[in-house]
Order: C-alpha cells, then sequence, then structure tokens
C-alpha cells in the first residue's frame, strides 16, 4: 500500500513516544529508520518497532552519557537505550568535534540493540563535508577463518565520501548472510542459500536452525572477510569499552569523521571524488547498464521518493504497527 | 640457499646507495624490503632490486618534502622517489604527531613505486601504541562491480593493532589476484586460475595476457570487494593528492594512527585486544589445528629468523642482485 511519509513517520514517532522516549529522542530514531526503508535496508526500518523486542519496549538504564571527552573524541555509555538514539547522539557529536578540530572518533557502548542501518551515519557525517567511517560490533555468528565456533559479529562498516553533487556512501556486512537472514528463513520454513553457514558440526548447512547453532561464514568465505571483520571487532569492541567475541554483550560502534581540510582540502577533495565518480561511471559494462556508485546513485531516488510524499510498504506492516498504538 | 641477514642486508644497501640514495635512505628501505622476505611477502622484497625497473635504477626528481602540514596531519609529496623510502618516512612522520596529539593522517603523492609490503607500516605504528591503519592505490586493474574496465588499483590496506605481547597485523588486497600474480604467470607460460580476471571483452580468462588487456575481479567477485577497492581508491587518490582510475600516474598512500588513549586508554585497549586474541583462539576448528591471527602468530616465526641470523632465499636471485652491484 501507499503511505504519507508524514503518516508513517507520526506511526513511528507515536511508538517510540508510548513508553520511554522523549519526542526528540524518538524524532532522532525515526530518522534513521525512515532512512532504511527510503534505501532498501528494510530489515533495519520498521521492523525494528514490531517483533519480540521493539525498540520502544526496552526501557532505558538511564540516559546515555559521556564518559571521556578530548579536544578530538567521546566516549558515550548508551546506558541500555535503542542503538539508533545513542548513534544519532553520537554522530552528532562526532560531527560537531571535527567540524572544530578536523578528526572524531566517537565511540558506544552499552546500547541495547544495533545502531541499525549504519549508511545512514556514515552519509549524515559525508553531508557535514567530512568523510565518514563507522563500524559496529555485534553478538557473535561469523568464524575466524579456519575456526568452527562463531567468533564475530556479522560487523557491518560504512564509509561516506562529499563530493560535489551527492554523497557516495557504502556499507556492508563481514558475513555471507546477515543473522536477520537466518531469522527469517527459519520463519518462514525456507533453507538457506548454499554456502552461507555451517552447522556445530563445522559441516555446511542450509537449514537456518542449525546455522544458529553453527556459525555464518565471511562474506568471501576467505580469510580477508574473516580478517576485515576481525578489525571491525578491535575498532567497535575493545577501542570502544564495548563487548567483543561475545554471546550476549552490549553493542560497541565507533564513528570517525575526518576532514579532507587536513590534507588536500574539502574543496579540492569534493572536485576529484566528483571527477572519480565520471570516470569509474564512464566506463563499459557488459550489458550496457549503468556503473552502480553505492549512496550517490541512489540520492535521486531517495529525493524522489521524499518529494512525492508518499512511500510503498507492505500494508501488513503498518497495520502491526498500528496495532502496539 | 642460507645467507646471513646480515649479509642480505648489506647486499640490498650495496644496490640502493649505488646511484641515487644515501645510506641512511638505503637503510630505511631495506627495512621494509627485509620484512616483506621475512613475512613471506617476498613480491615485495628483493625482486623490487631486480628486473626491469629496479628502485635503485630510478632517480628522484627531488627529495621528498612536506607540502602541508598541520597539528594533526602531513602531506608528502615524494618527489618520484621509491615508495618504500616515502613510506618509511609517512610512517615515522605519523608516528610523531599522533604521539603527541593522539591522532594522525599523513598522505603520499607522486612516489614512483608501490610503498611494497603495507603491513610493515601497519605493524611500525602499532608497535608505538597507536593503532594504525594505511591504504595505498596502484595503476588501475580491478573493475567496479558490473563494469568490464579496470577502475581501481589492486588497493592493499592493513591494519596494526598493540596487545600487550605483539602487534596483530593484518592486510589485504582487494584483488582476487595481484598484478604482479599475472605478470609472474605470463613470464612461467602457466594459465591462472579459474575466475579471477576477465579479458577485454568483459569474458573470464585465464590467459594471463589477455587479463592485462582486461580486468582483474575484486576478491570476492562482488560489489563488497569492488566497494572496498573504490574506498581505498577515493582515500590514497583524491585525499593525498594523487592519481586515482588512473594507466600510469603516480602512486598514493595513506597512513592514519590512532591512539586509544582518545577512547578506553592504551592499556586498557592492549589488555582487551590480547583478551580478543585468546577468546577466538580458544575456539574450535575442524582438524583441531590452531587458529592463526594474522601478524600476531607469525611474530615469533619472524623473531626466531632474527635471531638464527640467517635465511633461506633462492640462489639465482642473490646471485641476479650481486651481478647489479
Amino acid at each position: 500500500m501507499k503511505i504519507k511519509i508524514d503518516e508513517l513517520k507520526h506511526l513511528m514517532k507515536s511508538a517510540l513516544t508510548s513508553k520511554y522516549y522523549s519526542p526528540e529522542e524518538a524524532d532522532l530514531m525515526v530518522e534513521v529508520f525512515l532512512h532504511a526503508e527510503l534505501t532498501g535496508k528494510n530489515t533495519q526500518g520498521i521492523l525494528k518497532l514490531l517483533g519480540t523486542e521493539p525498540a520502544q519496549d526496552i526501557k532505558p538504564k538511564y540516559p546515555s552519557k559521556v564518559i571521556k571527552e578530548t579536544n578530538l573524541s567521546a566516549l558515550i555509555d548508551g546506558g541500555g537505550a535503542a542503538g539508533p538514539l545513542v548513534g544519532q547522539i553520537a554522530t552528532d557529536k562526532a560531527i560537531e568535534i571535527a567540524k572544530k578540530n578536523n578528526f572524531a572518533i566517537v565511540g558506544t557502548n552499552n546500547t541495547f540493540s544495533s545502531v541499525g542501518a549504519i549508511g545512514f551515519y556514515a552519509r549524515k557525517i559525508a553531508t557535514n563535508g567530512l568523510i565518514g567511517i563507522v563500524a559496529a560490533s555485534s553478538p557473535r555468528g561469523v568464524l575466524h577463518f579456519g575456526g568452527i565456533d562463531p567468533a564475530y559479529g556479522t560487523n557491518p562498516t560504512a564509509f561516506g565520501f562529499p563530493t560535489n553533487e551527492y554523497p557516495i556512501v557504502f556499507d556492508m556486512a563481514a558475513s555471507a548472510i546477515t543473522w536477520y537472514g537466518l531469522v527469517r528463513a527459519k520463519a518462514l520454513g525456507q533453507k538457506l542459500p548454499e554456502n552461507v553457514a555451517i552447522d556445530k558440526d563445522g559441516k555446511l548447512t542450509i537449514d537456518p536452525e542449525e546455522a544458529m547453532k553453527g556459525a555464518i561464514l565471511p562474506f568471501d568465505r576467505s580469510y580477508k572477510g574473516s580478517g576485515l571483520a576481525m578489525v571491525v571487532e578491535l575498532l567497535a569492541g575493545p577501542l570502544v569499552g564495548a563487548s567483543y567475541v561475545h554471546d550476549n554483550g552490549d553493542w560497541g560502534t565507533v564513528f570517525i569523521a575526518i576532514s579532507p581540510e587536513l590534507l588536500v582540502g574539502t574543496d579540492n577533495f569534493k572536485k576529484h571524488a566528483s571527477e572519480l565518480v565520471r570516470k569509474v561511471k564512464s566506463g563499459r559494462t557488459k550489458d550496457n547498464q549503468e556503473i552502480h556508485i553505492p549512496g550517490y546513485d541512489s540520492e535521486l531516488e531517495r529525493q524522489a521518493i521524499l518529494d512525492s510524499g508518499e512511500f510503498e510498504m507492505e500494508e501488513k506492516l503498518i497495520n502491526d504497527l498500528k496495532a502496539k498504538l
């Protein structure tokens, strides 16, 4: 069904303000969920308000607080709040610091859930003329290459770069399938794709339930993907005071903002980043389709949806959310 | 043949000082080449002093110079010198800045060649109690996912993390095969592995010569590897004033050093990084082999070779180098 974007925002805000979050906090979270829906990351959108652990039903233990701050950094204890709220606070802090001092690193720990669609935060940093790098750890699911026990989370990373047009925003998980991919296949009684997961004895499996007791393969099935998962685990675990190689701990995230002023200058960087996009897009493709630059090419589409004021959503999801109000 | 490490160093230094480089400059480069040999990256070792463009035969246009400097950064024009010399200067600069101000980003452009085994630099940063991130762009070879023309270099990245024992050092190329892999297969009249490269019409090829006219696949054959190659191209091209999406330009590299003091503190980080290693290594493997942590587990081996004072090298390579003196 088509739903007015304003109505969708209102519904999400109503759910989020029903118990523990203020209207201002809800607005910050709605922005993240809406971005996920508009960019096709719909497992990170309205679904976060449904299911067994909806964001609005989790009572924060205490308000998030900055537990350490320097001229280049902040470490934020999320107080057990939903990830997207703490992610927004951390991103705004990183932008504020980097606008003043050309670099910022902000770490968060003790959030109840993942920060959600991490491309959102990298894009927000990039729209401020800064290069954004965001990496998040999560409960373990992915094996270390050579091992058969889960070691790392699905550990996504996102990168945002300003250009003279729209930011380039690239994000990816370190795993061959997301944890939600397992949950969804199990719920729908479906099999997994081949070669994405092993069972608890280390044998490849296409049974989602066996995979949950086993481990997920790195996205490239090699030491490289597992190495990148390890790098994220170090940056978004030990470096930010969050759990690591864990089953049930909190979730950690690191937000980095770098101003091109430190090197070639912001205008110069944006000009050449735009030229890089143009050069890559001028390359040939096998089927004469256009080469897709992540974030950059979806920006016009996203803007068009926002301008239209309407969005296509599954009716069941809307009704499920309404039933919660 | 076994060669004394001191003799190997002396041979490399003699070659490097034969024309354009001072003894001090040669020492810096020898350190990089030796590290490559000792860590199995032998395409980045003594071979750099042989072949058609040996490092010692390239005349730098002028001494490298810092063309911009801030309290957190430096931009270095390499003056057309060999990459490993400029890489060493940049790394030392990054360490110096980050020891003072807890963060540094140093960019280099205008080097004649790649900086070589980039794990060396990330490791050097990590041995100073800092987190090191190094990324290097190179002449284009790797396609953007969906395209059939080469867009990006093989674009390696390296990460170094201090622990209470030895640094964790992870490095990887963004490509399914290195450029040198193509050169080597061609020289030996060998075929390539399946599914690593395409010819100029976009068809998969196992012919190294056709692959050189075509493009190399990203390491995971998907949009993720291509996206990571793009990220490196942006960081080590436009951000450092080097070429990008190029055939014959210079090589750019970015060196980042982050002190854990900005977040949890260095002692705390090292303790938990060590604990992370311990937890990952305690996981099961299918064949009961030990789980390998990159850099960390090879450190004892490297130290043992250094302590023995001797190293196994192909006799032909040693003789080829001697013939050049």
